[in-house]
Formats: structure tokens, C-alpha cells, sequence
């Protein structure tokens, strides 16, 4: 099977952008990405964008068009993949499966999302696209409403652990003082976040993640094409990769405190790597609520069923830990951008095994994980990133 | 290079289905597109899904997970792709990319649209997300308006094609009167659709394709795999296959009367098949507008620039004429369901190579051709079809 690698990287910083366009931020991180590169823009040969929904959030769609447009890319293909909170990873999956074809060599992947320009209850009905319309979000659910069930049966099975789900708000929050992508650079106090208000028991405000403008870019080679080019970094390769589905509403899982497209899409990832979880040196996961954190990290194997909660409060995800979790900020305090999450973590994953992360450098980051989640866990991609 | 055969077919009736859900529609094509390839739905190991704007005019986003449970797919990656009216094209390419990267044997591709619940209003804006927003869609431009502004300039450039237009109309009309699937099945004489009130001078209430609800499917599988299954159908092989894109804004092409997405794709369509356009004995090829079919005939080579409505006016694009267009009726009179608009393609072109296709089958349908463009031309793929 053809080898892919990262050649190149780029985001912009995440947050409130009010004055900033679609266009404007795919062209900085664009660009971005493509001079970390180091290449010629007349080497990319396909184009793959991840964008949740800007067709109700912006008016625009054809977003593989608009960034052809933006960052001036010919006539070369291009495609938006969607799959609610994952459409970033989607973006970078497909794109590894053009190369992986033979039928490129190298192509820009990106992710964009512009949300904070609108209203809290538009802002609500956009994300609630990702679940079931008819039979959920119609009916008033949202998507705090289904985490907060899925948390209350992860008490009910295993045990009560909102305080380490503070914890792992926490933890973001230290990591995201150190990034300076991140969207909230505020040093929050445990008990703050755990005195905080609720929004859907037992989540509180600060067990949510943040609604984000952004963008992130990164730019893939085959293996073979990689050696050929100067760029001033060294490759870094795709190991692993898995994706994975599961049914859109709540209701019809078989399991809520264990995501079944997570272990589909991990046993796939670490099976072509032919690692184990014990093998991860650190991972960027989909902490859409703090909740979630902890069941992927359970999905991920690196900790027992029921036993995430026990691995936050002993330290083990912190930045200093054996395990370092979301040393970005994650989506808790980075920032969530939809379209752009999952590109924003292979971002902080390459950043990382670089060695270039600055006050936030991990002291082993050889291997790195991304874990990226859409809607009620209905879509997971994993990748396992490793330098070359 | 793995080849890759379209071993299955499935499509809805198309029309206004006021009554029907997504999910209803998702339903009735996906499965029927399962039974006809004769495979149980555990053999098939990935899914992509063509939507254009479902989130904005249904609420509906994450599409792959929704037809994961719609046709109860269990744990298969899905995908939601997105290139405005390529959507579903887009799917397809997605999908052969799976299975010549060696990823997946076989798939399930689908694409689907709901729109006619929708106002007019509604139902153009959300179209409009298909053009650049900030640049002209928010300036009041519309689709209708964009082609008209295209054919006029053909006219300046070659001559007034107009009657041709309203040919084209008519053909597409008289073919939809032999597809069952067919929203319009209206035998609509020359002379009114001549006469018809104008939408954007130069182009006329009969110039511009329907809006439309529905569905269609395909499986594909590897060559290989292909072989091992006990299909009741040969196997219809993509032995050419091409995609390539175009920046977003009409103001920004180096040309609107030819469209340079259309003659990459087609280029490589052409190559990989080792064929040339007087190979193709019929093609779908994307009549959003009357003047849009007349420019891709000359962009796919059929016929020489500014020539393309000559040929309309000798009968040479009519069932009975030389180079067959849109035998199923086109968007103009089958429909244009947009995100299933190229799978509806593929589905006539199968249909013909099969000899299926009953009192519209054309006499020669060895090899054919599916043209589907996104947007101002901003998005196309182009697939050529031949029986093995």
C-alpha cells in the first residue's frame, strides 16, 4: 500500500473572527500550509475541504470551488466532504485515498468554519443539522441534551465523574494558556469550572466546547513523492488510519458510553499500524463535551472501561502526564471550528512530533493520535501520525 | 490500476414528494440499487453519500450516518460529499478512489435531494449556495441569470441559438415521456416552449431544468471482486473516469462560452479510456440550462465550438440521431434532484449499456458517458461507461 505523509502545516488563530471572510481565513491557512511546504502551488494535483455547514452559517457551499478561487489552484479537482463534527477528518481521509490510488501525488487538504457571526439559536440549529432532524432536533433535542444522557448513564454504569470531567476542562484550559491558536487563553480555576452553571445536567458551562471561526490547512504527499521535495521539514507519515459509522440518533445505539465507530475506526488504525494504545505517546481527541473526552479515551484503549475518569484525576492526561491528552487546548479551549477540528489536530499532532511546539513541547511526541468524532458519534476517523 | 464496475442500480420515481422523507427516499433507492446487485448489505464496506444542500433546506446534515441507519449498515465508513450539483458525481469518485486505493472492495454510493416542500424563495437560496455568497449571490444573482449571461455572450460569440435551446427542450421532453422515473411527463410542442415567458433574457421558462425530490443509488465493486459475485447483471465497467474544478465566480473564468472544468475532466476521461468523443454512443450530460447542455457538447468534443447547436437543429442529439443527449430526459424533464443528479446518470447510462431501458433504448449503447457540473462550472466529473 502507497505510504502518505504530511509535508506541511498551517492554521489560523481560532476564535471570534468577526472580521474575517471564508475566503480570508482559508488564505491564510492555506498559504500557510503550502509554503511550510515548501512547495509550488503547481505540485498540488487535487484539493479536499472539510466544512460542516456554512451553507446555513454563510450562505456558501461549493466550498472546493471558493478555495480553488482563494488560493489560486487552477483547474485541479476538488471536493467538500461532510460528516458533521468529523468533516475535517473526512477531508484528510479521502485525500489519502486519492493517493493511496496512484491517482495524486500531492494534495491540500483544509478545513474552515465561520459560526460566531451568528445568533446563539441559529448557531444551535446549525450544529443540530448533525443529528436526526425529524426525529431528534424537530423534537427540541440538542446537542448538550444528548451528552448530558450519555453522562448520566456513564454515572449510572460506572460511577459519578463530573469532577474529573472539570478536570479535563482544566487541563484544556493550562494547555490552551501555552497555544497561541487557542481561542480562551484564561487561567480558570477548578472550582470555578466546577461551580459553574449548568446547561444540560450534569454538563456545565465549562464541560462544553467553544463556538469557533477557523482555519486549518495541511498538505499530503505519497511517500515516494515526499523524498523527492525540499522541504525544510521532515515527513511526517500516516501510520494508521481508520473511519468508521454508526447510526445517526441516540436511541438506536447499542451502547452510549462506548462509541462502536470509535473501536471500529481504532482497531482499524492501530491493526495497519501495527501498534497498541500503550505504543501513543500523546493524542489530540474529540472533546466536544469533557464527557466525551473520557469515553474516547476508554474507546482509544488507553484506559479501561469506566477507568478515564480515575486516569484524568491521577494526572495521567495532564500536559506533564504519561498520557498527554489535548495539549492544544482541544476543542474545550482551542476551539471548535467545525469544518477545520480535525485538520486543527493533525496541526497540533505534527506540530508536535516536530518538536516545534514551543512552552506547550511535549518531552516524547514521536507518535502522535488524532481522534475526531461527527454528531453523536454516527462518524469517527482515527490516525496515528509518526515521524519519518 | 484496480478497475472498478457498477454492479447495481437503484433510483426513485422523481418529482415533488411532498409526503416522503429523506430517509423515506434514502430508503427505496439505496435498497432497491442492493437487490438489483444481488449482494447481501454485509458485503458492502463503505458508503458515500451525495447531498447538496439538505442542511439548509431540510435541517439535515450528516448524511452518511443518517443512510447508515436508514439502510441499517452497521459500523461502515461513510462520507457526505458535497460539490453543489456534482454532489453526487463527486460521491461516486469518492467511492472508485476507496476501491483503487485497495481500501474497500465494494460500495455504496447514493445521492439525494429534497426541495420541493420549499418556497421559490427558499429553494433559490439555497441553490445560490452554490455561487460565491459574498460576491453574488448577496448582490442579488441568481443561477438563471449566471446562464443567461453565458448565452448571451455564446450568442456574441457565434450566433443566437435560441430556437436550438427550445430544441433541446423539446427533445428532453419527448424522452421523459418514455422514463417512468420522470418528474415531467408532458408531450410539450416546440412552439410553446418557444413562446414561453422569459426568466433571464435570453433564456425562457423551458430553458431552465425543474426543481425536484429524489434519489438514486449504485453499488460499486473492484473488478476482481466483481467476479466472484452472483450478480444477475454483467458488471458495467468505468473505464474512463475524470474530475477537475474551476474557481467559484462567473467574473473570474478565463472563459464562460466553454468551460475549462469540463475539458480537463473530459481530457482525462478521454485518456484513461484510450477513447476518443466519436467513441461515446449516447451521454447524460448536465442541462442545468438549455444553453449549458449545447456548450458541453462542444466541451466533451461531440461537436466543434459554436457548432453544438447546429447539431441539435439536424436531429443529431435526439434518441433517434447519431450522438443520443439525455435519453432519460435531462434535469430539464426527468429532474434535477441535485445531489443525485449524477447517480440518476450513471443510472440511465447503466440502464441503456444493460439493454434495460424499454421503449427509450437506444439501438447502440455500447459505451456511454455521464457529464454532471457543479455550480458556474466550478466543480465536474466526467465518467465513461462501458459494458463487460
Amino acid at each position: 500500500m502507497r505510504k502518505v505523509s504530511i509535508i506541511g502545516i498551517g492554521e489560523t488563530k481560532m476564535g471570534r473572527l468577526a472580521e474575517r471572510s471564508l475566503r480570508d481565513l482559508v488564505r491564510e491557512a492555506g498559504n500557510n500550509a503550502i509554503a511550510d511546504a515548501g512547495i509550488d502551488k503547481k505540485q498540488i494535483s487535487a484539493l479536499y475541504v472539510g466544512n460542516f455547514n456554512s451553507q446555513y452559517l454563510c450562505g456558501q457551499g461549493h466550498m472546493g470551488s471558493l478555495v480553488i478561487e482563494a488560493l489560486e489552484l487552477g483547474n485541479i479537482p476538488a471536493v467538500r466532504t461532510e460528516g458533521a463534527c468529523a468533516s475535517g477528518s473526512l477531508a484528510f481521509r479521502m485525500a489519502m485515498m486519492g493517493i493511496m490510488a496512484g491517482a495524486y501525488d500531492i494534495a491540500l487538504v483544509g478545513g474552515v468554519e465561520k459560526m460566531t457571526h451568528q445568533s446563539t439559536p441559529t448557531v444551535t440549529t446549525a450544529i443540530a443539522s448533525a443529528m436526526d432532524y425529524e426525529l431528534e432536533a424537530m423534537q427540541g433535542f440538542t446537542f448538550p441534551a444528548s451528552f448530558a444522557m450519555i453522562a448520566h448513564r456513564y454515572f449510572h454504569d460506572y460511577r459519578n465523574v463530573k469532577r474529573e470531567m472539570g478536570m479535563c476542562a482544566y487541563n484544556a484550559h493550562q494547555n490552551a494558556l501555552l497555544n497561541p491558536d487557542a481561542q480562551m487563553q484564561k487561567d480558570v480555576p477548578l472550582e470555578k469550572i466546577l461551580a459553574a452553571d449548568l446547561i444540560a445536567s450534569p454538563l456545565s458551562l465549562f464541560d462544553c466546547s467553544l463556538v469557533t471561526d477557523g482555519a486549518a490547512f495541511v498538505v499530503l504527499a505519497a511517500g515516494d513523492a515526499a523524498k523527492g521535495l525540499k522541504s525544510k521539514h521532515r515527513p511526517i507519515e500516516i501510520v494508521g488510519s481508520g473511519h468508521a459509522g454508526d447510526t445517526l440518533t441516540l436511541a438506536s445505539k447499542k451502547a452510549i458510553t462506548s462509541f462502536a465507530a470509535s473501536k471500529a475506526a481504532a482497531s482499524q488504525a492501530y491493526a495497519q499500524a501495527g501498534m497498541k494504545p500503550a505504543d501513543i505517546d500523546f493524542a489530540e481527541v474529540h472533546d466536544c463535551f469533557t464527557i466525551t473526552q473520557i469515553i474516547n479515551t476508554e474507546d482509544l484503549g488507553f484506559f479501561a472501561p469506566g477507568k478515564g475518569g480515575d486516569a484524568v484525576a491521577e494526572g495521567v492526561t495532564a500536559r506533564d502526564g504519561k498520557k498527554p491528552i489535548n495539549v492544544s487546548g482541544g476543542l474545550k479551549a482551542k476551539g471548535h471550528p467545525i469544518g477545520a477540528t480535525g485538520l486543527s489536530q493533525m496541526f497540533e499532532a505534527v506540530t508536535q512530533i516536530r518538536g516545534d511546539a514551543g512552552a506547550r513541547q511535549l518531552k516524547k511526541a514521536d507518535i502522535g493520535l488524532t481522534h475526531n468524532l461527527g454528531g453523536t458519534a454516527g462518524t469517527c476517523v482515527i490516525n496515528i501520525l509518526q515521524g519519518s
